[in-house]
């Protein structure tokens, strides 16, 4: 069966992340104010082939923490799509 | 009061997406099979200081759309991390 899987990277806690400040820094000359602790990541769907939603979470997992990102400075996490 | 949302920014369906395409090619030599319809998107977190939690995501679903996607090609959804 197909899993629709949704996996999130996102920078470690620490890890200085120059895109959110960019954004952050811009948001008040943009209208925007009261926006704080701006930080951005990356998001990834696919569907996986599995045989249960428990294996197509652990491909996701291993993938994502594999391939998706770079340990070092950044956390994925997969998860089912509920929506699909 | 703060809340803390999460803006999630996607390419719209029919878009070419040359990055999840990369991926999907790639995902079978490094071991991982019956993987599909991979597609990269942005992930965005931050804090907005906001009387009632629906100011908070009216205002993140506007900021979403006018400065963190083009609309022409990307969908992107503001929700309240309800993790935090």
């Amino acid at each position: 069966m197909n899993y629709s899987v949704i996996v999130e990277v996102t920078l470690r806690p620490g890890i200085a992340d120059p895109e959110g400040a960019t954004i952050e820094r811009a948001l008040p000359t943009l209208g925007f104010s009261g926006v704080s602790l701006v930080r951005a990541g990356k998001l990834f769907r696919f569907s996986i082939d599995a045989d249960s939603p428990e294996n197509a979470l652990a491909t996701a997992q291993s993938l994502a923490e594999r391939l998706l990102s770079n340990p070092v400075i950044e956390d994925a996490v997969a998860r089912l799509d509920e929506g699909r």
